[in-house]
């Protein structure tokens, strides 16, 4: 029995559904790369969930979500804007850029949150051949940083996007956190809010692998499955991916783990702030918590609990808690971190 | 229940074995993107069957194997040498020539073989910067064509190729079937032999997803891991591919199940070829049989036992054995053509 | 005083008027990358030798110009089809490959010419994402084994081409050999025909650098200025290219160059084959001529006018005339060709 | 006779001794792409000038120089550090990730100047597969703001590079003016202090065209010809480049007129801050100015001596001066400032 940590909400295994869900549809031959009956329905929830008219493309890992978005949205000369903390400017060994050939611009923010504001005065030199072309608008909701954007302020992020001949992306690696939290649809704060192409995670949230291009501006979606295919992202034995993820839409499965997950956060930045020492620097607004802590606490705490380092100089730590998180994890790390504290 | 057909081994779904192994590592947390024991164990496991010195790195599908181990033995000036029927030529929507820049430089070969004497007119130009440089023989085992080389021609090939100066790449999507019919270890038609980097296909013999990128020559291997992040085939929970790979290789479990397709395939070409009409064009070495049948058969046949056309303009077609092909399936698809070929 | 010889066309110098058009220019700041009067003449003349609507690029080379008119043209999951012989596919260090991520699909023709019917068993896989997409035919015009598309060949494959949703490149390297032997305009053999991007060449005709993109098809236009820049062909000192091919274009400079030496290739030829041993090997329509001679002749017939193989196996040698071949030139080199075969 | 301006170094014309170069290696044929006995001559100047086993290779311009450099140093999964004003971050139209797959790491600095201390804080994330790997640091010289590292910062710059396992690039558009500016040998701000890679700039100060590759590491020499071929930057007249090196090389002919524009800068930035309301915002050490001025003189300057912003948000221009610039022509301008000044 593997003991659980706070290191991240992918350390943590499968859903028991989805477990249910892959022994249920392995029976016989079905058509390879998507031509099957089990893709054709969990599509079909997605576009419930989200838009009838996006166009749902399933891929491996939330790298490849991106660096296909991105492929489609913007040519080489274009750029990507996004935060400075984005995962596709610090996670993905420049894939982004390999991917694609964009350069992508990353813009400092407090909070790992883009505004209208911030980005602004990156908007220029629109008809100037000698700089790249600002093209997409690309956040993460929930962010980098547990922080969310409201539904207001994705739309008015689109609205300026739209407005400024600009596209937006968003990285839902962790949006079943987001809707939760917001406790609103995924079509809120995804088709409905103006986003262009959306990344969906699944993996975060309990699915075994599998992730989820949805495309809403119908301009990009005629060469998403050669751009799919040529990416190395289209699985052969798709059904196994689109059975997670019906499970994962059946009954809204997604919204209870990640309200679950959500909550443990709260729980455990509600507890540890109690100790002196520990300062919350993010508010929690999803499934991570951010704090700094004295450096001599890190190397002790981890030993039965880890969790990453996430700003040296700060001595800032990243919690991240998951779908099976206990309080009694919550309570027993926060007594190691009070018993550490007193020493 | 879901019907089996001959469209394609990737078309039935996962062993029970592979079911098992996914169900007993879900538990608890575990280190993401490969740092865990279960991963550490079917690294050790893959190093025993092929060479204790092999550095293994694990990623989600075969294109992504193809051109991962293509980046890491080429750069964009030099060129891969394969078969124009090579799956990196045809079936990859160009994958190989975008992640890595290269040209690929396809020889038309009568059975999907490579030989010294069929790659010898293409070795030209070396050290000339008008021409791209010859640096990678890329070869399928067992081949697109249902062929397999003998332990002695890929050890002609990789004898070859490095008295020349390139590197041997080699295609393994279906190596199962291949060192089950040559009843040889899997030593010994990839490390042993000379091969310098293998794509290890698990997915086609039963597997739900993953494929192992097997480096055997060590100036190779540096440089690996950030490619295959950068090529966004590095899976978080990677536990879920390691486990598979270890019941597969655990007391050859590969090796039965590929018999067993291989068998199916042989005592289909026996049975198929008695029928008047049908002409088998290939030695059945593997597990695909490809026959030339009359044109007006194929739509009828297709119609309970999916299969693809291999070539329209010879009327050829492709029929593929699984793990799970049963004799019954067989004797009743033969029974079918019978019956067509006596309207 | 350097030699001449048969080696290549862009072995010669520069003409004496390109020498003029370049000092004349040479006064005072004009504004660079091609904002200044002389660029904006030199399009003029374009557009009035080709087409109105044409939109004109100057870059540095040919090599340049082709990647850039593939970029415009076709996405990494396209394909370009060229002869195999094509200088796109043999003579570019694998460029096209690299710059653009598509795949080059060559086709063996006996002449260097590409025709429909060579092309139409490679255009299939429509819409099945595991194939590259055809998109472009790309032809050379004069081609590289010294022949020539007529004004309907060049219809032909335009209206092939557009039939089946593909675009048209034509490499132009040597486009004003072409329209000299042609007897045609510029336009005849390229807008008025179908083409929908030219590369058209300067330098292996008299000028000292610089080439230019001729986009036709106006769809095709918007990204090009971006794609130059990128590339890094984007000049500069832009009036220096500039100011060569208004020379270039005045008077029809060009075709007076180009006529001298397509005669010199004629004579060159029928001189040649009078010698027993020389045998042509395929029509001498432009300014180069292909012969098929005795191994042992070659290396001493080099010593005065260096020349290049062609093909070793055949022992088949390329002689290339050039605007400032002699005929004493021919003369004296065939009269070297007589002693030789003599010993 | 055009007019001179303020605009950029660029867009002045060529110097009457590279003229004469030209017209002097213009008889006859020479082998092609460098082949040819003038290449030869101006490669072993550059040895003299820099160092004996400098590796040197012919480009067109300086996109092509710093693109060629940064395929020669890093690999796609390899970062490039640079100043947030360097001409490879902002004036390339993103040519250096579309041509290297690498993500550049644009660190802000007061005056165009990259330190160790600066840079310091991006070196982490070594070995995490995760992060791109920062591989080369590229500085300019003199930089984008008209600013110049002096000896000694070069080699603490490539010092402490190396020491971190990073390569430096330089990218020498103005080399000239920077070497005239702190009267030094090429050699003693570029190789002797560690310089890898050079992008030596010929253009701005006075060639035609053609910059040059100068690779000092000789672990970074093999590919190099290959990448150029590919980048298409390899030119077929070549000693029309190379005339114009040995020109340039000859007697410190660079440095002449590299001294004559610098002066000029110094003498505008003497006399224009003499008038209220300009203010000099970089020291003046190349021949470069930058000046804020009122917004309301701005248009009205650039009427006769065109002029480029710089930033419009402090109302902050830029005047370049040339080898052409005269006395004249500064005492004009500054009268010109003067008198609408006074308005």
């Amino acid at each position: 029995m593997n003991h659980r940590g706070f290191a991240s909400d992918n350390n943590a295994g499968v859903l028991p559904e989805i477990m249910t869900a892959l022994a249920n549809v392995n029976t016989g031959h079905t058509t390879g790369y998507g031509g099957d009956p089990y893709t054709e329905l969990a599509i079909k929830l997605f576009k419930r969930e989200t838009s009838p008219s996006a166009e749902v493309f399933f891929v491996y890992n939330g790298t490849g979500a991106n660096v296909i978005a991105i492929q489609a949205m913007a040519r080489p000369f274009e750029a990507v804007i996004c935060a400075e903390t984005a995962h596709i400017n610090v996670d993905e060994c420049g894939a982004p850029e390999k991917h694609s050939g964009c350069k992508l611009i990353d813009i400092p923010t407090p909070n790992g949150k883009l505004t209208p504001q911030l980005i602004l005065p990156y908007l220029h030199g629109f008809g100037f051949e000698h700089h790249v072309q600002p093209k997409v608008i690309s956040i993460t909701q929930s962010t980098e940083m547990g922080t969310l954007y409201s539904v207001e302020e994705v739309q008015k992020i689109c609205q300026f996007a739209h407005e400024n001949g600009l596209l937006v992306h968003m990285d839902g690696a962790r949006i079943s956190n987001a809707a939760a939290s917001l406790n609103c649809s995924l079509a809120e704060i995804t088709a409905n809010a103006g986003v262009d192409v959306l990344s969906f995670g699944g993996t975060k949230n309990g699915m075994m692998f599998g992730e989820a291009v949805l495309v809403f501006n119908p301009d990009l979606t005629a060469s998403l499955k050669y751009i799919r295919k040529q990416t190395a992202q289209l699985h052969s034995k798709m059904r196994f991916i689109s059975a997670q993820f019906t499970a994962f839409l059946t009954d809204e499965l997604w919204r209870k783990h990640a309200l679950h997950a959500n909550k443990m956060a709260q729980l455990l930045a509600r507890e540890a702030q109690k100790v002196e020492g520990v300062e919350i620097t993010q508010k929690v607004q999803a499934n991570g918590v951010f704090a700094i802590i004295p450096p001599s606490w890190i190397e002790l705490l981890q030993k039965k609990y880890f969790f990453y380092m996430w700003d040296q100089n700060r001595s800032e730590v990243r919690w991240m808690t998951a779908f099976d998180t206990t309080e009694e994890d919550i309570y027993d790390f926060v007594a190691q971190i009070n018993e550490i504290a007193k020493r």
